[in-house]
């Protein structure tokens, strides 16, 4: 059983780990390290593309470790990858005994827990587990899928138009939607768009704005352009604020393979709605972030481009998020399988 | 001054309208006496096609009326329509002070106050105006602006579809907002639909399961089909339910016009895209319900079939209400001005 100073250490471990923001293609970690009374010793969390989580805390701590307990949000890895294993880690600084919320479910990283008890550590798992969850669901995903998780984010009136007839799309959403796409982005690792939205809109698909947001200072996401078409080098998407791949194939299995080869656990798709039409009719949209804004059209395009033939097409989404962001509406949800998979 | 009893009193009025719904084309009304103690002697609410509340709660109270305070939402009446002026009521019973919340804006009927204070009275007014306005809303915008108040219902997917290509439009939404959309049709005194929507679906276009709404059992609104196509007698439309309109022609205005002549306060337009979208293109929509569902179809028929060109076309729409239904989501709002009465 966990104490209540390890569980309130977990909740801290936590929202350090949630302030340090997007470690793509790495999970975000906190690790909070409790002496004998429970009280603080130090904390950490993981760099991005830096030392893990428990290393920082300990050494921080230094000779102040021995003996303690390290809450960690999750399991301490026991492989060599950028850095050493924190288990040796955790073991060699003479901690007596570890808290974790979460296992890893990389295969390659996973029995940090076996090898911790194997070295005579006492370890307690679970602790928290559902609160620390979605903190590295996408990598999760990715970890266990083999393919990145996909969000697509859209913007439309609320006549589903995400541009009128003469292609005029700029701006449907406010200032404050605006905003908040960027926090979003800023938690994936490659920001997705098609090459018409590309040459339609010449976007610069990066997170900017967010100077509170760590990731967003130390590591562009990816920008990923969808298609044959060539895009001049003039266009913003290849200026030097973050690199671009185009990928030359409208099949979305294809791209994301591209993509997870290349170490991508969370893409941010957006844009146009013939992209985001191919990845729905495949069922490898994961999430949906929509922001609705509080207009009418009337006619233009929609902003989902897919194909459905009757209303057994419906294709329903659990809606886990409804908010008022300044005058919009965000809703975000998981979408339920295609009808192909349920019909099958 | 309005005493603490007075007020406790309009907000039981209201209540008591409120329970009662509506009395289109007539204003709903709650009235409640008061004795020199501030305590409830009787109560009464206008009674579709027949008495007025004030009337009702004089009757009720018999000769404890004398000396009494009537508390009552709406300006009594100081003309005779269907009934005698309540203003005669009020002075006749002997009544000594009214407190009245809105004035009457409807000429033939206003000056009721002014007649009571001639009589001798003791007359407040605008105590709860603010919470009382809702009420009579739609009745009275109609009597000031000369048309029907125009409420626009909706349902649609996500993406902002009402219909699957292949025409399949039944059901988008869960039970409860087909239940909620009752509740509303009740507070309306006309039904519109296009005859391409009644074609394709055979509307029943009344309101039916909302036995705990008075204004559902003693009255179904009029149905009105718009359009020059013939519908066959054996469509719903025509059953021995209510009274159905055609009126053979597509203008909003025309249409409006019609109706108001045949003292309609209210109406709830709904299907098709088409119709919806000539009335959205005259700005002849003064509020807008639209039940979103949790799910997206990718391709389909829109909710609204408008006029637009480029983004400057978009139109506003204040929400002043976000709520979930069941699994649905409905919003209620306000269109803002048409672009073409902005940019006039």
């Amino acid at each position: 059983m966990a104490s209540e100073h390890e569980i309130r250490a977990m909740r801290r471990a936590l929202d350090l780990a949630r302030d340090r923001g997007s470690c793509l293609p790495n999970p975000t970690v906190g690790c909070v390290l409790l002496d004998v009374h429970g009280e603080e010793i130090s904390a950490g969390t993981t760099v991005p593309g830096g030392a893990h989580a428990e290393v920082e805390a300990l050494t921080a701590a230094g000779e102040r470790a021995r003996g303690a307990t390290a809450v960690v949000t999750l399991e301490p890895c026991a492989h060599h990858g950028n850095t050493g294993p924190c288990v040796e880690a955790l073991v060699g600084a003479g901690v007596a005994r570890v808290v974790v919320a979460e296992t890893d479910p990389n295969p390659v990283a996973a029995g940090g827990v076996e090898a911790l008890r194997r070295a005579g550590l006492e370890v307690e798992t679970g602790i928290l587990g559902d609160e620390v969850e979605p903190l590295n669901r996408a990598w999760r995903f990715a970890v266990t899928r083999g393919r990145p998780f996909v969000t697509w984010k859209y913007a439309a009136t609320l006549d589903g138009l995400s541009a009128a007839p003469d292609g005029s799309s700029q701006w449907i959403t406010g200032p404050e939607a605006r905003r908040d796409v960027q926090v979003f982005r800023a938690q994936c690792d490659a920001i997705v768009a098609g090459t018409g939205a590309v040459l339609a809109d010449d976007p610069r698909l990066t997170v900017r704005g967010t100077d509170d947001l760590p990731v967003a200072r130390e590591r562009q996401p990816l920008r990923v352009v969808v298609g044959e078409t060539t895009i001049p080098s003039y266009y913003r998407v290849f200026d030097r604020v973050a690199p671009t791949l185009q990928v030359p194939s409208r099949d979305p299995a294809a791209v994301l393979s591209t993509l997870v080869e290349r170490d991508i656990r969370h893409v941010w798709l957006e844009g146009g709605p013939r992209l985001a039409g191919a990845f729905w009719n495949a069922g490898l949209i994961d999430r949906v972030i929509g922001y609705i804004a509080p207009s009418m059209l009337g006619s233009g395009r929609a902003a989902l481009e897919g194909e459905a033939t009757t209303l057994a097409d419906l294709r329903p989404i659990d809606i886990t998020d409804l908010t008022r962001i300044g005058p919009d509406i965000r809703i975000i949800g998981t979408p339920g399988p295609a009808p192909r998979e349920t019909y099958a």
